[in-house]
């Protein structure tokens, strides 16, 4: 990934200098036109602004922490994949060490970085990220989440929940017909136009969630949502219930807490629960 | 449902006969042009076809049963939700009184009866659904899925089991945005472009089952799938992990079972299991 975030801002012809652990790796970039340092120290001080990707949170600390008083009055920008927390923590010891901190999450593979495809997630340091707003589209769109360091990476698993979620969905989907027979192909392309039909509800849900009344009417209500015959479809047809069980078991929270007329928006309190 | 089924048969000027248990919801029909029957022998003679839609399956034979010798030779088009076997037990008794047997599924509002946007999943009998699809298509679209009576029902519960999932999985994600702040409405204009955007990977994934080669190259590993970080940072903002654990649970199944470098897909093996 490290190559090929170099290889897009040397295509876009900006200036690159590149360190990696392993030499090897830096050739061919060095071939395209970068600078090549000889040590982490050398490549931190070959420029105001220090693009970072690594393996993971812990890596950044083992290459960095060593370097840091290089760190002073520059721009740390961190693609390395983080936690929430762990993008915070480098946050502030960025600050603690002068140095200002913007965390990147990579929505892409490296196959797709500098197409129109890839898109970046970022936050922290607003100003980091408008000056070098150019820099950061040479690797694809780039948006910017604000200075909680940590939101760019929990907008990340955000969505990403959101879609294994969905995948699961689709799997268990997939069970049930195919119980009976039926290819995964020919449930695959109805789910799909199913889904992209449906997706867009999620933005009515989050108007009720933000309304702050879940008893606006209007809604499909949470009784009208219990799927105990999707559930006993499922154990009918030899499908495992445990996804749906859960799905379930969100619906029915509200119900049994007097909710049920209310509207299926109000799903996100079960999964809310722990945090009251 | 049943009324708004009779007003749009009337409005395509086909000749309906009503009953319903409460004389008065038939009056609004009448007014419209419909014959009355006076009794459900009397509806069951009116046509050879015969539409029902009543409130379950039990209201449907509690309906039927006592004139069920007055079905003979008659068309059966049921339109009552019913689970599969449901739909199969009915077919059964259908035809053990010597009627053809059709099943649906109403996938709409009673206001969206009649229009491009309702669509109603057929199964059963083939020669009743060619014969009637003018009237049918009074519905909505009409889409016929081979004659296991309760395949409609299992193709309309499994598609619903995928979207239930996919809004699941929506709430988890703003809960975790919701735990730093993010309005649900900001997360939802994205998640729905994330979701559409990534729904037809399904279509691949289906490839991937129906080709019974799990290990096909190019795919998406499920020890790459593994879902620890989404996990850990739900549980770090107070969300509940209840419905992460579970997918997370499905993927490393498969993992456990030695498959890690397999594909993503072979996740709908976890879901199978139970029928193993
Ligand atoms: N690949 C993707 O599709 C993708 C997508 C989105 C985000 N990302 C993120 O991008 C980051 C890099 O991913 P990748 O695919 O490029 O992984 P990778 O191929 O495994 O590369 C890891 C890099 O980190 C270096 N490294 C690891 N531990 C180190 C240490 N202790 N000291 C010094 N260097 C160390 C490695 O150096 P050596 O060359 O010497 O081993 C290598 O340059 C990860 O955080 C990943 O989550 C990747
Ligand atoms: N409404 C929707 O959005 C929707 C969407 C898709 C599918 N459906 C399905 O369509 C069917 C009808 O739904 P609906 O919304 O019209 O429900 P509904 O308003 O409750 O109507 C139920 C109908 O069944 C009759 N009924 C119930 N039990 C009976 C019994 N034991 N004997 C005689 N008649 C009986 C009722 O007669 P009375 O008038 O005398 O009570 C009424 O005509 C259901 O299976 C439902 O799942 C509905």
């Amino acid at each position: 990934m490290g190559s090929a975030l170099a290889r897009a801002s040397l295509a876009a012809g900006h200036r690159v200098t590149v360190w990696n652990r392993s030499l090897a790796k830096t050739t061919a970039l060095v071939d395209h036109g970068a600078d090549l340092a000889a040590s982490v120290a050398d490549a931190a001080e070959a420029s105001d602004v220090l693009i970072v990707c690594l393996f993971d949170h812990r890596s950044v600390h083992d290459v960095l922490d060593p370097v840091v008083d290089r760190l002073a009055g520059r721009e740390v920008i961190n693609l390395t994949t983080t936690s929430p927390d762990g993008a915070r923590e480098l946050a502030r010891w960025a600050a603690d060490h002068d140095a200002t901190y913007l965390d990147g999450g990579i929505m892409a593979i490296p196959e797709m970085v500098g197409t129109a495809q890839s898109k970046v997630l970022y936050s922290g340091s607003q100003r980091v990220f408008d000056q070098n707003r150019p820099l950061l589209e040479t690797w694809g769109s780039a948006e910017y989440f604000g200075d909680d360091a940590g939101m760019a990476s929990l907008y990340d698993l955000a969505l990403l929940a959101s879609m294994y979620a969905m995948f699961a969905g689709f799997f268990h989907g997939a069970a049930m017909v195919g119980a009976a027979g039926v290819p995964a192909k020919e449930f695959a392309v109805r789910a799909a136009d199913w889904l992209r039909a449906m997706a867009p509800a999620v933005i009515d849900y989050a108007d009720v969630i933000d309304g702050g009344d879940y008893a606006v009417p209007g809604q499909q209500s949470l009784e009208f949502s219990d799927i105990s015959d999707i559930v006993a479809a499922s154990g009918a047809h030899g499908v495992s219930t445990e996804l749906v069980d859960v799905v379930q078991r969100l619906i029915h929270r509200q119900i049994d807490a007097g909710h049920g007329a209310e509207g299926f928006a109000r799903v996100i309190e079960s999964l809310k629960a722990v945090a009251a």
